[in-house]
């Protein structure tokens, strides 16, 4: 056995009284070659460690470098320091492993995003990167923590799948036919029967049919996992993989997702408010020096915990899409031409700068847009009375713009084949999907929150490369 | 809002006091024009409706049938029946959905496994299904929730990769590129310069490696997605796509591993025995109806309760492989030649039947083999002193055979620079690994369970297709 350790993050909770600790983790500086600050990973926080005067001869010291994996073990004793209410005496220090100084790209100072990026096997161990991680994680057990509290079943839905059935975008192809020669039929066609799976295939897109499926037995179903896009998308907004989260509840209506959504967005980041309060200060501060160098209407108007705080407190601002258009239409930055696209009027497409408007300077607040028109919604959506909307939702956050979109889902056959069949969606491929409504149908609902988004959301990073471990885009999968 | 309805699961916990409820569910099945029982899929309880006569036309009456999708408003009253505690009174009762009797394929009989697998969108609504889902969604959140505990970091790994880092096996091929024309080199090679990624793409056989870097920085974390073989294996153990759970823990070292490893298993399976002991106690039922068939040696030696039970309470048995490999030799089942596989001795790879030999018949418990041959293993493994083995382990379990593998590192770069030239991987291509060896290297260790696996462990199913959703296998990518 080798980890007996104490983590750091629970050490710092300590009374300092002399008990004796063993602690690993790695130096992040060596100062007068008397106090190394040293990080596990556990917190942002780093542990001082007193080395004696004398008590090491100079070689082995100058060891200690940046990135130089410590062992040691020490008394916890009272810091004189500031701001650090304990510290470690050294009584051993061993070396676990070295680090050229010279070498490692990490230097004790401030890095740019754009180059972290080009390292994303070592951003891990900055302060930002350290706490955008630890918070992804706090938010990706509240979805967990609260979808089962409510007694929804976590369905792991196909990442392989024969269908694009939601018609969300471009896929990749997942194939196991070589390349340079694949088999063809007479017709000159590829024969996808000598493929893996005997069909062409390709990465999902949504889970969220498949989802349907199950919700129609167990009621409150969820999924999270990864989704795929191969749209060439070189922006701040886009990843190629991307994680997502998709409920469906049977014998719900569009007012009950909308509701379960908010209670939903509230929870977790509640969740990250309680558990991860250090690390978002420390993002909050990160966020405020990054703003340093906009002018003055460029910058945040709430700081980030104070934004978080203000999403926790207030009801989302719920209206229809055609209340929205209105509401753009009539507003000055319309007037005073100010959108990129023009508001032309009812039925058009919101673009983010729209429904940034309804969000940042109209509302100031999230926003659930519901009962947009059909035309530009999905198939499955339910057809309203009026006949020309769908219960459709999409939520807007404030500096990210849509941050989840949903849907009552039609649930009545004849009306689902008919737009269906309206929408050039292919009927006979999807029977399965077609017999939950021949078998049973419910009224149900569903939406897709985009998980980086959201921590994109709760860190304030700015760019979605920065909130996954090794993002894919286009013409990059390192790592 | 439509949501306004109580679960079953819930209801059933309730005292018959003539409290009005709303529950919505499906028909199982209707008995004598008096008697619905309604499931809703939070249980496999069904839920008693009684239906006073006179009160609807037959008409109405006529439409209930199993499958129609219910609304019923009634008291809560004590039940007449035997094996239930309470009943509903109907109030009122609204159709939500028909189902045509004569066309739904689950009637409220006993269908095969088999069958059930072509119908996949419908075999949640079975009680084998309820419970073997429920029981798959509590082990996930059971391996959140353990990890979360400990301060791990839950890591999502990238599924679209351009390395095969671990050499694992044949790999689907993610790409754009048009497969009845794609672009060549000069050489007539394929250009994947042109492709999405601007390089060879593939799908993840696992996310270790780029689990190791953010272990050497967080100390301890964890992934839980999907991972892929393209491997033409049409058993009941095999899948194409599965979800694997990869802990990394940096200052661990096999021991350290292996303890975490049975604390892990034990602690998923106590959850599922303390959340749905219902659904395992009707999948024990199950176990032993469908063992009925077998002649009395081929059945399980314990019922799956006492099986789960059995494990939570033993220790895991440790051995070397090396003390393995004299066992098998020296069994009755070698010297009677009973193995497909003769055991050739010290250096040969154990095959499954091997494996659940020690485990079913010589231990009668779960067995964690250690240090295994270099030459069957893989390059990152943390070499021994006696320059044959590696600390390696694998975890086998009864019925199952492998459940989890694993092994400490090499930390030790130049002897992992090494391995990887005499194994021919591309020590190059994987310069952000060797990083970690670079600078601040550390002990570390860490195993990978398959999902799936333990999925079947704990709910009895034996073919491995029925404990994943819609199963991807060879030729076979439906829904």
């Amino acid at each position: 056995m080798f980890n007996k350790r104490i983590k750091i993050k629970e050490l710092l909770s300590f009374e300092p009284n002399n008990q004796q600790v063993t602690v690993m983790g790695w130096v992040r500086t060596f100062r007068n070659n008397q106090f190394i600050a040293l990080n596990d990973g556990s917190t942002n926080t780093n542990l001082q460690i007193f080395v004696e005067l004398g008590k090491y001869d100079d070689e082995f010291l100058k060891k200690i470098t940046t990135s130089t994996a410590l062992k040691v073990i020490g008394v916890v004793i009272p810091s004189l320091g500031k701001g650090q209410k304990l510290e470690i005496k050294a009584g051993s220090i061993e070396i676990l492993g070295e680090s050229d100084a010279e070498k490692y790209p990490l230097q004790p100072k401030k890095h740019s995003l754009e180059f972290l990026r080009e390292i994303a096997h070592l951003r891990f161990r900055t302060n930002t990167f350290g706490a955008v991680f630890r918070v992804r994680h706090s938010l990706a057990f509240a979805v967990h923590k609260f979808f089962n509290d409510k007694g929804f079943v976590y369905m792991h839905t196909p990442i392989i799948t024969a269908s694009d059935a939601e018609g969300a975008g471009e896929m990749f192809r997942v194939s196991t036919l070589p390349l340079d020669n694949p088999p063809k039929n007479e017709d000159g066609s590829i024969n996808f029967k000598e493929d893996f799976f005997g069909r062409s295939t390709n990465l999902t897109v949504s889970g969220q049919l498949e989802g349907e499926l199950a919700a129609t037995a167990f009621g409150d179903i969820y999924t999270f996992g990864p989704t795929f896009r191969a749209e060439n998308s070189n922006t701040a907004r886009h990843l190629a993989e991307f994680w997502m989260i998709e409920p469906e509840m049977a014998f719900y209506d569009l007012e009950d997702n909308a509701n379960l959504a908010e209670e939903f967005i509230k929870y977790i980041v509640k969740f990250a408010m309680d558990n991860n309060r250090e690390d978002l200060e420390f993002l909050a501060q990160r966020l405020v020096d990054e703003e340093k160098q906009l002018t003055q209407d460029k910058r945040s108007e709430m700081g980030l915990i104070e934004k978080l705080e203000f999403v926790l407190n207030n009801n989302f601002e719920r209206l229809t899409y055609t209340e929205a258009i209105d509401i753009l239409k009539e507003s000055n930055h319309n007037k005073k031409k100010k959108f990129q696209y023009p508001v032309t009027g009812w039925g058009m497409d919101l673009q983010s700068e729209h429904e940034r408007y309804l969000v940042e300077k109209h509302f100031k607040k999230p926003v659930i847009l519901t009962n947009y028109p059909r035309e530009i919604k999905a198939f499955y959506m339910r057809q309203n009375e009026d006949g020309k909307t769908v219960a459709a939702m999409d939520i807007l956050a404030p500096g990210i713009g849509e941050i989840a979109g949903g849907s009552q889902r039609e649930e009545r056959l004849e009306k689902l084949e008919q737009r269906m069949r309206e929408m050039n969606v292919p009927v006979a491929q999807l029977w399965w999907y077609l017999d939950t409504r021949r078998f049973g149908t419910v009224p149900h609902a569903g939406f897709g929150l985009g998980f980086e988004r959201m921590v994109q959301f709760v860190t304030g990073m700015s760019n979605i490369r920065d909130v996954i471990a090794f993002p894919r885009t286009p013409k990059s999968a390192e790592f």
